[in-house]
């Protein structure tokens, strides 16, 4: 053959990219609330994300909606870092100043004080309990009853009257009920009111009224005596730190919540009274841009008409624009004590508030007084961002009047066209079917639903819900969750334990590594798993489904896994663990420290946390056994004492914590440090085991008790009564030597000598029987 | 105002994508050997990633050139995998059928035998090692020497006149060291050899020889012993576990050290000896294609001419094209044993080596066989991957001829265009400018390397090169590495330290978390460097880039840090470090295990390795004072006796280990987790003062004794004779009464009765001393 080698040449590369569909590569794609689409999130400001979460008001502690919300965004929040690799600045707000907080501090405050002053149950406390109580009645339920006058006789007979109808006319009650959702709540404060007032006259009357009945008033009639307190003598309470108190102590709760429910903590806090002279500014330069306007008594608002619309083609409600104008939400975003009074339009709301004597007030060039809630989150995120942002979020409640008042703001300060790109609202939470309220005693603090679940069981549960959509929370959805939990966790327990054989196993073995039909099925499957995940996480971060391709996965394997275990790969297996395991780790199922990042190569957490949690039992172990050693030396017990203690500290103490001492002949015992279970199991059957060889030995000696005694019993009798009456029968033998062994029988006839050799022989084995008898008897009488 | 505001509409999105310069943002390219251009990697199989990496003929240590090759393509994988977010399959194999494998067994074996059997230095040794030496000398050195004959005599002289030449004839040397890169390791194997045997000589003439002289003479001979015992013996080698046996250890040494460097393990290994009926089917397959022959001695080769540039227009030796037929390399390749004196064309490779006796083989159409080198990858990624995958990785060095063949069997036996869409090639490695190699004395093992450097810094020096360019191992770059390190260290500490001062304090301080002028730039400064690292590891996994601006963040960062840590915002330094943090951990420079996940929600590594390197000291310690303790009863010890083991316990064995116990009063110690350190220092100051109180006690107990010796000293003079010469002046007295007591001075005049009285005190005084001193006495004497 003379054909030779091609020249070199350069080869062909054929492109892989344009040979693939790209089309059909899915693109992170995130539902936005400012389009009610799902818009492609690829590549808005490179990788590096800007995102500001609406954080919590500080004057109550969080409840399970605030857990959905909250962790809802953390998993989001660590899909887009961990998962899609994006570098997200992560900023979140606390409102420490606003009506609720201010309303709720005056209140604690007063009933602190009253109690403080109330040291009997006087009549002037009754007095203001009542007028409190009447107060309360005339103010909540005006629209419900008519009493004839204002005298308590009448106000008394008007709340007979609704209480009967709560009995006779169920209509009218259950109207009641739909036209006011605090009427409920209300009529149960009355109730509790009425109850103690009328305790505490009875208390009076019977003239043993102590502290504890002033006490025990206060408490009852709490929910009409704030309110009745506050309007009398609000003005007087002009200590700021009474209401810096509560937000401090409340944003501490909060995190302490957060972190419960291992949700990461934001890259930066902002607090609005960190804020205010922010604020100020922010207010005055949209006063100069023309959208909103000072009025007489020191307040400013938005002014609403000049925005929407205007020659700068704003937009206003730009995710709610059905609730333009919408009283009842404008009002609740206004809060409690603004009047609104100036404003010239109903649809304007406040940037800034006059404060009254008895609010928190900051200088401004309208007076003293305090941001409005909106204008803080437009304040603060554009000072961390400026005037865009790649994600804004918060929960869906939120959306009108607050974010939409928030975006007109910024749009109205920054002069620009979009502040916020994508808008995420998480959805809302119902408890089986029904909104979460204090009066439906359905109220579930974070507390609380951590006290029934654990954290990685609400986060499973959230897992399962669309973050967007709405959710149930159902006993019947956590039982579902709590299994789902344990076919994840047998499914790690059996991979586990394969991959802790398969490390023992020689490296030489042959034929571990092989792919044989089954691997090869298994592992295109874990591709095309790794494909579908990703594919529903792009799918507006689509956690139910992502899940489910988890699981499906975990139920593939375990059909692999039950061919046994000789005809097993265990790299593959560990494979999908490995994988499966990132992933609910990357959804924050995991154990470990609640943080974006730990400082340091790593080192840190074995220094610090859980040595110390692993340490400090098996150390109290080692200190109290030593107390004992040294309580027993001081009072110089004996030997016995001591190795009872040393084998106290083997069995009971050491094999509930996993440590296993083996007892070597040299008095070196070995450590071991095993699974607790087993050896409870072993020291159990070492017990029992001993118990009955103890049993055994109590029944032997009981059995030669028994036959020493029936010895005994036997010697009873002298040998030289044995061969007479009654010992035998009568007519037997006719006469004896002076032992007492018959000579002659019945009939005179002499015993046969073969007959005499055995009787005497029956007499000496007697004898030695009664001279035993004796003896004990002796012995007996001596003791 | 009748102006009212805009009906409900909707509002206009302005799409982020469209705005921003999608042009602008960096896409992941990666160098590609097959075109030797950077090449776009986004999406060629959506994100799940094929990759075969060429593991290790496992027949020796692994040296820092493999160090860096493994380590690179382990920082690449990490990379793709924790950076960008890849699903990464992960294939590494491990050649244990190599020519070099079966002949450094036989070495080995063959040596080990020799020792064996050679309990005495006879002269039949030293016959071997002399004609051993000649045919080394002869083969290895024959283009250079010209010995008149065969004769010893004539060899030596030649031998003396090289080495001759090595003073006198510089140039000479430098020529044949550049003829032959081997020549001056020869040289040393020869000089070693030699040496040996001369001593081995004198032994001998001495009369003295023992085992110890065989031995030596065996180990200095090795070099010259190994290649002549196995020419003579090596077809009877017939156990195939010579070979499995080095081989095994050698692939479990390579695992070891990779888990030293820090480097993760492969997802699937595959083994040659675990796929040989697959190499027989796929070798069958490619002649069937027909692109491989068999020849008569029962090998088959690749027919390069049928395949490159035929009708399905194949391309040989895509990645090298100009080394097409470079014998050299070919040789290199083909294997020591292997002669190819059947093959047809000298391009062609074999795909199946017949094996003569004492060469491992398996049964295969062609009679007893082993396969080449080069089809075992392309079987076994073909195996896993089937007829395309989307890297292929290995160093430089293998790029001709085991790379290109590879790529060439592969694409006949799938008869595909294109069998890997990108080619990884690591750099080669160089030690201060030269190529590393045994002869030249710096050839460093993994083993030394770590004994020099911890893995860390070798990751920082290898990170610090483009994996793709050759790198210069020098001693300056690692004094820079360790300059690096040190900076890292100082900050992440610094950092640590303020996170940990700012927890401590209350969270309702304010003014803590407010962005100033300063915050803001720092934190403008960290999204510039997320882009512009992002950047760097797109542009083909730019680490030395990359790891630049994470250090010139650091810089920036303590630039900010120099305010003062009054007006430090600590969040926004902590989320800085955090980050800087969480890259470098990327890179894989953290600690903890060395695995791509770990199975289970996390508390694995409690239970697993850590808890036991935790808890093992102080449970060794419990456990041998309770050993003593039981002793101690045995013995029936003193109380004084079991609360020195108490103290002990305390003092010397939980102090070291950290562990403070705190005695109580109510005979229960506190235990606390301390610094070491500080209990350490503690304890010796408590020693120093207890110390200090022994000395002031003694002295006190010398002082008390002194002060009795003087009054015992005093006690000495009877009161009879203390008024009398010589205890007082002569001529004082005249006359005493029986007790001693002057009556008269020496003028015979009465004493007075003043001056009487105070002698009799005197006298009482010393009467008391004497008896004392008598008292003393007589309890000497006792004794």
């Amino acid at each position: 053959m003379a054909q030779e080698l091609k020249k070199a040449t350069k080869p062909t590369w054929y492109d892989p990219l344009k040979a693939a569909s790209l089309a059909d590569q899915p693109v992170l794609k995130v539902y936005n609330s400012l389009t009610k689409e799902k818009a492609s999130l690829s590549h808005p400001n490179g990788k590096t994300v800007k995102w500001y979460n609406c954080g919590p008001t500080v004057y109550d502690a969080a409840h399970l909606g605030h857990a959905r919300n909250y962790m809802s965004q953390d998993i989001v929040r660590r899909i887009l870092v961990d998962y899609f690799g994006y570098d997200v600045h992560f900023v979140m707000n606390i409102t420490d100043i606003d009506d609720k907080i201010i309303i709720r501090a005056r209140h604690n405050h007063l009933l602190d004080q009253l109690r403080a002053t109330s040291t009997v149950l006087s009549e002037s406390l009754l007095t203001q309990a009542n007028e409190a109580w009447r107060a309360y009645f005339a103010s909540k339920l005006k629209g419900f009853t008519h009493p004839k006058s204002d005298s308590p006789a009448d106000i008394d007979a008007a709340w007979s009257e609704m209480l009967n109808k709560e009995k006779s006319d169920e209509k009218w009650w259950s109207e009641a009920k739909a036209a006011d959702e605090k009427f409920t709540m209300h009529i149960a404060s009355l109730r509790k009111a009425k109850e103690g007032i009328n305790r505490a006259v009875a208390a009076i009357s019977s003239n043993q009224a102590s502290q504890t009945d002033s006490s025990a008033l206060i408490d009852a009639a709490s929910d009409v005596l704030a309110p009745y307190l506050d309007a009398k003598v609000s003005t007087f309470l002009t200590d700021p730190s009474i209401s810096r108190r509560l937000a401090a102590h409340w944003e501490s709760a909060f995190y302490s919540d957060m972190s419960k429910l291992r949700i990461l903590g934001p890259d930066t806090i902002t607090r609005v009274t960190e804020y205010v002279p922010e604020i100020v500014q922010f207010v005055e330069q949209i006063v100069r841009n023309g959208y909103a306007y000072a009025t007489e008594d020191g307040s400013v608002y938005f002014d609403t008409r000049a925005f929407d619309g205007g020659k700068a083609r704003h937009f206003y409600a730009k995710l709610q624009p059905g609730k333009k104008g919408n009283k009842e939400a404008l009002e609740e975003g206004e809060g409690a004590l603004s009047t609104g009074a100036s404003k010239r339009f109903p649809a304007d709301f406040a940037l800034w508030k006059a404060s009254k004597p008895g609010e928190p007030a900051w200088p401004s060039p309208w007076g003293m007084g305090r941001p409005g809630w909106h204008i803080e989150c437009s304040v603060m995120a554009s000072e961390i961002f400026g005037d865009n942002m790649d994600i804004h979020s918060g929960g869906i409640d939120l959306c009108f009047p607050h974010h939409d008042n928030e975006i007109a703001q910024s749009e109205a300060y920054h002069d620009c066209r979009q502040w916020v790109n994508y808008f995420l609202h998480t959805g809302h939470l119902h408890i089986e079917g029904l909104k979460m309220s204090k009066s439906l005693k359905n109220f579930i603090t974070v507390q609380d639903a951590l006290e029934m679940y654990s954290a990685r069981q609400l986060r499973l549960a959230f897992l399962g819900q669309l973050w967007s959509s709405p959710m149930d929370f159902k006993q019947s959805t956590m039982l579902e969750v709590k299994a789902r939990e344990s076919s994840i966790n047998n499914f790690f327990n059996v991979v586990k334990a394969l991959v802790l054989e398969s490390r023992s196993n020689n490296v030489a073995s042959d034929q571990q590594h092989h792919y044989n039909a089954p691997e090869k099925e298994l592992a295109a499957f874990l591709t095309e798993t790794q494909n579908a995940f990703r594919a529903s996480l792009c799918d507006s971060f689509n956690t139910p489904d992502a899940l489910d391709r988890l699981l499906e996965l975990i139920s593939r394997t375990n059909v692999y896994l039950q061919r046994g275990r000789a005809n097993i790969n265990v790299s593959v297996v560990e494979r999908v663990a490995g994988w499966v395991n990132n992933m609910l780790r990357m959804f924050g199922l995991g154990e470990g420290p609640v943080t974006r990042s730990t400082i340091g190569w790593g080192e840190v957490e074995v220094e610090g946390v859980t040595r110390d949690t692993i340490l400090m039992p098996y150390l109290k172990t080692l200190s109290a056994f030593r107390d004992g050693v040294r309580q027993l030396a001081i009072q110089q017990a004996s030997a016995k004492e001591l190795l009872a203690l040393c084998d106290k500290l083997r069995d009971e103490d050491l094999a509930p914590l996993g440590v296993a001492l083996d007892d070597q002949e040299d008095g070196k015992a070995l450590v071991k440090l095993v699974n607790p279970e087993i050896l409870l199991r072993a020291r159990d059957e070492k017990a029992a085991a001993a118990d009955a060889k103890a049993a055994k030995k109590a029944a032997a000696v009981e059995a030669e008790r028994a036959k020493k005694a029936a010895r005994l019993e036997k010697g009873k009798i002298s040998p030289i009564e044995m061969f007479k009456p009654p010992n035998v029968e009568d007519g037997l033998y006719g006469s004896w030597d002076d032992k007492g062994i018959p000579v002659t029988d019945i009939d005179g006839k002499d015993i046969s000598k073969a007959k005499s050799k055995k009787l005497a022989k029956e007499w000496e084995i007697q004898d030695k029987l009664h001279r035993e008898w004796k003896e004990w008897l002796e012995a007996e009488k001596g003791e």
